[in-house]
């Protein structure tokens, strides 16, 4: 099953003809998941051919314009193209106010649920889990309250040697409980060992979008090991005060998280729009860090099953 | 002096590939004022090449989302771009705690001054005059409450025959009142009828924006003799009883408005996302009335002195 990332908007603050502010759309096993609404969303969605409806959740960092402005719009058009079934939007407590007040003062009476997340923590925290992935939040580094996400595929358990299995005649029903790493006794009172059939769990996908912060070690801990990061590069290392000032980091500084955390990807993005393209942050981040990517609008990322990423779209 | 109308967005409730929502850009005699502001009005102003400091007068006509969702985030670039000199922002009184609260939430300071000023009337009233323009707006009936405007260049007064003026010595001083359409009386005694030394006054122009609005008469009188009518044709009139029961209007009956008022010209636009182009609407229009344009995005309209409509940009 796929693990897609959709950029649609990897620009900073304000639009400019090449990059729209922040947006993603995610594909993590048919979950089908938008980070962050800048406005012009809805529209890049409809040009990049993505079907609004299917998005079942929405997550919003924080409530600076370039992140959110797009979000009403994307809900009065599915409203107004006939949704029906319920979306879950996280975002901080104000959100919802700002967005009901929007819907009630334009009259509609909304034709589908929507169901309303407050991010407030201090630590990191699982915020969602079904069957197939999970999603936890964590606080960022920003001037007003921001928060990041980590997407996961659940773990698929040990993988089991089904020829084996079948060889030793061990009843189907106990396949599960050999998945999850137990022992099990059966009814002739044989012992299988779970390490016998399996051979250890394949690797885990992930994707963490920290987006926006200063440079902040904390994150290391948080997102360790992740797969893919997405961490913002607002600026180059020669405006580090400018930086600093503004609570944005620089692709040096998103480097250092990549390295220390050992993600195995790097994507760059939320850049300035002082800056006409993505080489100068490509080069700067690559000093500290291999695997590394520019975010840059209708590309679409692709997470291998053997944790690889392959741009799929330029 | 200049008095063109840019049109930015032509479509109604969602954007399409082809036309954004509403939104016009008018330059009445360098007064540069923005009518309605659909989500993405701040790309098109950018991708048009207007420049957005430049506007001084923000219209709303009513709080559908495809008439102001791109607002706040017009604003934000305004001062995040630097924006001192301040804004009038003219539409219904929800509208200033909906844009107020984001910005604050936003944790912006924001560099220039915001005015906003309640539209809210029963009948055909000025909103604003300088030197040069002025503004009315009055009641369009749709499903919530909504304001059409009218934009007129101010009347120069009577023409005065200057050789003449010159040749019977009179001063300079009393030229204004004779423009005024006044006769004076010289400090000789000598009495100076206005009528001899003018002529009548030019033709002044205007444009009135009607939109969104079911079929409503009472605007005949309201835009009467209006140069340039802009009216919603949401729909065509094989869907009348849908027009009437989404308080919308058909290009036939845009073009009734038009004959009745006896406008010069008619703009159709806010066109329903089902039409693929507007070549129906303006034939249906044109059974009634000779002078019909569509709006489309990107073009410029311009309203020349003799009145004539002429298609700048297409």
């Amino acid at each position: 099953m796929d693990f897609t990332i959709q950029i649609l908007g990897s620009g900073a603050a304000v639009p400019t003809l090449k990059r729209n502010p922040s947006a993603q759309f995610v594909d993590c096993l048919n979950r089908h998941i938008l980070i962050d609404c800048a406005e012009g969303t809805q529209h890049l969605l409809r040009k990049n051919g993505v079907k609004i409806q299917k998005i079942q959740i929405i997550l919003i960092s924080h409530l600076h314009g370039d992140h959110y402005f797009g979000l009403v719009g994307l809900i009065s058009t599915m409203h107004l193209l006939g949704r029906t079934s319920g979306l879950t939007i996280y975002g901080p407590k104000e959100l919802e106010q700002i967005i009901r007040m929007q819907l009630e003062v334009g009259g509609h009476r909304m034709g589908f649920d929507i169901h309303f997340e407050v991010l407030d923590t201090k630590g990191k925290i699982q915020i969602f889990e079904d069957s197939k992935i999970k999603i936890h939040t964590f606080p960022l580094k920003h001037r007003i309250p921001t928060f990041g996400f980590l997407i996961e595929e659940n773990s698929k358990g040990y993988n089991l040697n089904i020829p084996l299995l079948e060889e030793d005649k061990i009843p189907v029903v106990y396949y599960d409980k050999l998945k999850g790493g137990n022992d099990v006794v059966l009814d002739d009172d044989r012992l299988i060992r779970f390490k016998k059939y399996t051979t250890p769990p394949s690797a885990t996908r992930s994707y963490a979008y920290c987006s926006d912060t200063k440079y902040d070690e904390n994150l290391v801990s948080i997102i360790e090991n992740v797969t893919v990061l997405y961490h913002e590069a607002t600026f180059l290392n020669d405006m580090q005060s400018r930086a600093k000032a503004t609570y944005h980091s620089t692709a040096r500084e998103a480097s250092l998280i990549a390295k220390k955390s050992k993600a195995k990807h790097l994507i760059l993005g939320h850049f300035s729009a002082r800056y006409h393209h993505a080489d100068a942050h490509l080069t700067e981040a690559r000093t500290e860090f291999d695997s590394v990517f520019s975010a840059e609008d209708g590309r679409i990322f692709s997470i291998k099953r053997d944790l690889d990423l392959k741009l799929l779209q330029e």
